[in-house]
């Protein structure tokens, strides 16, 4: 692995540090208990701390979720947030985009300046992906590497297409339902190599190292043992989540077998590359690079940053949401 | 079926009407504004429109959830409440106490006075049922029939274990998430026979007759047909649910095959009938048989029912919920 090269600052490791989240919510309300809860996480990573701020109304386009540093400035979580979370090259940071159990497609928009999560939309309408029975919503917490890029220019030698342009999912599997716009610390167990739509799209699978069974899995057979079943359910999952809106089932490379946590450190590895290359671009096809960060020709100070989110919707109550989004589709292969 | 006699008054049908339902939170919250949207429901059945009264802070103790009519008075769930929700004696209303994909083992209480939903306990703490993968929390729409009682005082004939002393158990397969405390009108398809720690605890499975595919699900076999897999699914979640709680697995009379709907319709009809034999007895075993419309020996009028629910704490904010609860467990038999 190539990780000690990396270019991003490794902070060293230190005691204890508050991981502090505000959802912005003017009032607790019984989802926002959860979301603003502070929590004290005894650390041997990073000392890192990030917190959210999220601007126009969930549940409508306008909504869009920034994260920001400890010294409360904007942050990229495409080009800021270290891909690694301590100098081992073994932990990485993890963006949190979907908790487990949600249905709301939340990604790191690439396009937007400071890449703030936001819905997904299809034909104008949000993008809520359908319960797939016996599943409910994403069946991990959902999320992404920063500092990672599946370059669409490059066949991929495993699969023999093109990247998906956007950074490398991870698939967390720890216990606690994470937070939108968390970022956790993951150690990376395997991987299975999704082709969706003729695009290839890595999902990692990664646990939590806070979580009290991490010490024990390590590897793609840990989970199957500590986790009987979920391997089997995150490929028929991926498989089949597109169905009820029309589309095919999914096609794997490998033939749906997951690969062990050496394979996927590659793939991280890769990516993290192709992340370093798309920076160096004179044209970006529309991706933003712009971070506060980097010191390179996209950086812009924390004052621009902030007047840039400023410019979105202030927070408002969420729209009601249809009852669709909890239909349970009952899909036969 | 004699539901043709059941003693409850039977209101005609009629044209259209509005449920109403209000959380009775001061102040619009992500969670609160799924419970107070106010629905419109073209309805060919009862008139009848209830509401529900929360009292305490919700996920404590102190929770009390009390439903009244459409006057504002309160009503017991397990005796005000018409079995039957129209003259066709084949739908029924269903009490939700716990919404698909929710964990808080909520139930009629029905020791208390006016039987509220509140919260089981186990050795003094909230209880929450395990998710266990791959389901998260409730698979149903999870209830009871009004006006019902498993009388723990008979053998079944056919589980040779007497009954759970509660009203009878429903299982709503429809594809919305009900509210905690809505009044559904169902439709009877089936049931399956838990024996539950050594009591018979049958589990009716229905369906919203408002839900767009009620019309093409009347029996048993239609359920397979339709939510493939759920039946099978129903019988598992039933069998293991307990066993992170250090459990052994639940049992099941006729070897979990489910039954049809003219089996589950006589189960429906006996409990009913041993339910009428509760309001006639002289010692009721704590369990609070009073009510504010049945014009009987224990029927209070609505300001004494009025008077028992203030005498609660008010409704106030949530308390937060320990991650513990999101836990999901992976059971291999």
């Amino acid at each position: 692995m190539i990780f000690g090269i990396a270019a991003q600052k490794i902070i060293q490791p230190s005691v204890t540090f508050v991981f502090r989240q505000h959802c912005g919510f003017r009032k607790i309300s019984p989802l926002c208990t959860s979301t603003s809860i502070r929590q004290t996480i005894s650390k041997k990573y990073s000392k890192m701390t990030y917190q959210i701020e999220e601007r126009g109304s969930p549940n409508t386009i306008d909504y869009k979720l920034y994260i920001k540093n400890e010294n409360g400035v904007v942050v990229s979580p495409f080009h800021d947030i270290p891909l690694l979370a301590d100098n081992t090259g073994k932990v990485f940071n993890m963006v949190v985009e979907i908790p487990r159990w949600t249905n709301a497609k939340m990604e790191i928009n690439t396009k937007s300046c400071l890449n703030p999560i936001i819905q997904d939309t299809k034909k104008g309408k949000l993008r809520f992906v359908p319960n797939v029975f016996p599943h409910k919503g994403y069946i991990w917490n959902y999320g992404a590497l920063p500092q990672t890029w599946e370059n669409p220019e490059l066949l991929d030698e495993h699969t023999g297409c093109k990247g998906d342009n956007d950074p490398l999912d991870v698939l967390e599997i720890g216990y606690k339902v994470a937070k939108r716009g968390e970022i956790l610390k993951v150690k990376v167990l395997g991987t299975v190599a999704l082709i969706d739509e003729g695009e290839t799209d890595w999902k990692i699978l990664v646990i939590n190292v806070e979580d009290p069974i991490a010490p024990e899995v390590n590897d793609i057979k840990d989970v199957e043992k500590h986790f009987p079943g979920l391997l089997k359910a995150t490929v028929e999952w991926l498989k089949i989540y597109k169905i009820p809106d029309g589309k095919p089932e999914n096609k794997f490379a490998f033939n749906g077998e997951p690969k062990d946590s050496e394979f996927a450190l590659k793939i991280v590895s890769d990516t993290h590359e192709y992340w370093k290359t798309l920076l160096q671009k004179e044209n970006t096809d529309g991706l933003s690079i712009v971070n506060t960060s980097l010191n390179n020709a996209s950086t812009i100070d924390g004052e621009k940053a902030q007047a840039i989110v400023s410019e979105s919707l202030p927070l408002s109550e969420p729209s009601p949401l249809l009852p669709e989004v909890d239909k349970w589709h009952f899909i036969k292969l």
